[in-house]
């Protein structure tokens, strides 16, 4: 089975449930902006790319049956901006989509409304492509870090449910195991919110690809057993020097690397880049509520009033980490001078 | 209020069900050695030192009521070692208690039955007094390498619930905030059995200890930041050259320590040091179900059919312990050699 986080079949957008993973494959199928809008405020879909597209349709959803003057249409386009971007305030690629959507309508002004309708959909096909491409060529890059036997170890979920298709880290894995005969991997269940358990055990299950769950306090022995080839992890954030934010755990993993002697990789789209950090320093991290550690999907696991740290990232520092991989190659210390390269081709 | 994880009131031995905890405060009144052997088999009642105890007490339980010959009770007290043995046949301690309770009553095989009676009842009561001295011993010791102000990080379950009362790595964390007047404790959560959130979460708030949960992949992370003054966690086994067996993430934490220069102890009784063994590569490491991992509490958080690693325990080198606080005293490097040391006192 193939999953898609979401796909546009000219009419509805499917989207699949990502709450119900993997005990239910729910279909939510979007006919309006409001149910995209639903879905994504909803979490029924996550991971930035994922949300950016789902947007980005959701524009297009709530135009293809307007009627009346350009005029109309495009003050519907700006207010519909608004409203899609309102489900997730803080996801700066939801705003980032829908922003390229208007912008293409502001800048053809001059079209009928049903031209516009037309350019909109295209402009959300092409961000859907472009992510398929730019993870594409992110599992081409780092696929040439592994062999034939090797075990790759993988935290939280970047797979296709966090983008279009693909996946950031979970691309390099699928490209390694289609190229090479003989791949496995090692996922940590990422707790709190058990991404890797849920999300990534489902994927690399439907992929076929050969894994074992630990529990993330086991990363360490498997390690120190020699079961672990390399790790690629994910990124949410990655400063000018290579200093990186990731899901909590991901500093955990560097740090056990660094003492195994065990190459440690960042997968991500240069836009994952920001060039406007300095460091990791710069970056803030997100504590979330309490609950999360004191319960485990929804049931308590801890006494009542317990206090808890619960940070939903760590910034792992770029001398822990062996090579940055990017749709436009891969990164390597020191990395200041070799993230500067890559931009500029 | 006061955890005892048993005590004998003269007539019934009180268990407190762990399995329930934090939840629910279950007292289990053993009256016969039935009762003792369920409670065990059953984990009621779990950690090396409470099982060896209620066993203990269970021989004299099966015993109290007995009239006939002194030669018939002999009799009587072997089949009651075998029977309560089997209730947990992996469990070395309970062997060995059980064993103690035996052998004094053959030395003593020229004292009538009620004599035989009263010299369990003391035994099994010698055995409980020694578990509380040794615990008590180890909070001393372990105490003086702690200040005002620490925050002691630690994982599993060492507390009054492992152990008749004081704990081992917790008796420390408990004495050094009865000496100090600001002590903090960062506990992990300790998947898959969740010994940190339900068991020593429990003991630290009914210690009055302020604390702060967290999940095991927040552990390097929050030693980044500087919030850890050294680490205490307890042991199943200690090799002669001071390798460690303790719950799985045992040594994760070590490495993590030794990257973030943090002190990291081990807590433990001097009977627990095997010098039968030279290292830990002598120490076996047991493989538990896989619905530990792909459950959390009971709950499924993983697809069907997912392949996992269950390591239950893990074995910390001894390159990476900064000191042994056993009831002796504090063994550090080179470890053979003083570990070698506290045994001749």
């Amino acid at each position: 089975m193939e999953i898609r986080s979401l796909y546009f079949d000219g009419s509805i957008l499917h989207i699949l449930d990502q709450r119900y993973l993997p005990f239910e494959v729910i279909d939510v199928q979007c006919k309006t902006e409001c149910d995209v809008w639903e879905a994504i405020n909803k979490m029924k879909i996550r991971g930035a790319p994922a949300i950016g597209v789902a947007a980005a349709y959701g524009m297009y959803l709530g135009l293809r049956n307007f009627e009346g003057s350009t005029e109309t249409f495009i003050q519907k386009a700006k207010e519909l901006k608004d409203y899609l971007d309102s489900a997730r305030p803080t996801a700066v690629n939801l705003a980032w989509a829908t922003k390229r959507i208007l912008d293409k309508i502001l800048s053809n002004g001059e079209k009928s409304p049903e031209e516009l309708k037309q350019i909109a959909l295209i402009e959300a096909k092409n961000i859907e492509n472009e992510d398929i491409e730019r993870n594409f060529k992110i599992g081409e890059f780092g696929s040439e870090l592994f062999t034939d036997g090797d075990t790759i170890m993988t935290i939280c979920n970047t797979g296709e449910l966090a983008t279009i298709k693909h996946g950031t880290a979970f691309s390099v894995i699928k490209r390694s195991f289609e190229k090479y005969k003989n791949i496995s991997v090692i996922a940590l269940e990422t707790r709190p919110y058990l991404q890797g358990a849920r999300l990534t055990a489902f994927e690399l299950k439907e992929a076929g690809i050969p894994f074992r769950l630990i529990t993330d306090n086991m990363a360490a022995f498997v390690m120190q057993k020699g079961l672990v080839s390399g790790i690629v992890t994910g990124a949410d954030r990655i400063a000018s020097n290579g200093d990186t934010a990731n899901k909590v755990g991901t500093y955990m993993l560097a740090v056990l690397a660094h003492y195994h002697k065990i190459p440690f990789y960042v997968a991500a789209p240069l836009s994952t880049i920001d060039l406007n950090i300095e460091s990791g320093k710069e970056i803030p991290i997100e504590e979330r509520n309490s609950d999360e550690v004191t319960h485990c999907m929804g049931q308590r696991i801890a006494p009542n009033g317990v206090e808890v740290y619960n940070f939903s990232f760590d910034v792992t520092p770029h001398e822990l980490i062996t090579g940055i991989i990017t749709d436009k190659g891969i990164a390597y210390p020191p990395f200041k001078k070799s993230i500067k390269k890559l931009f500029e081709f």
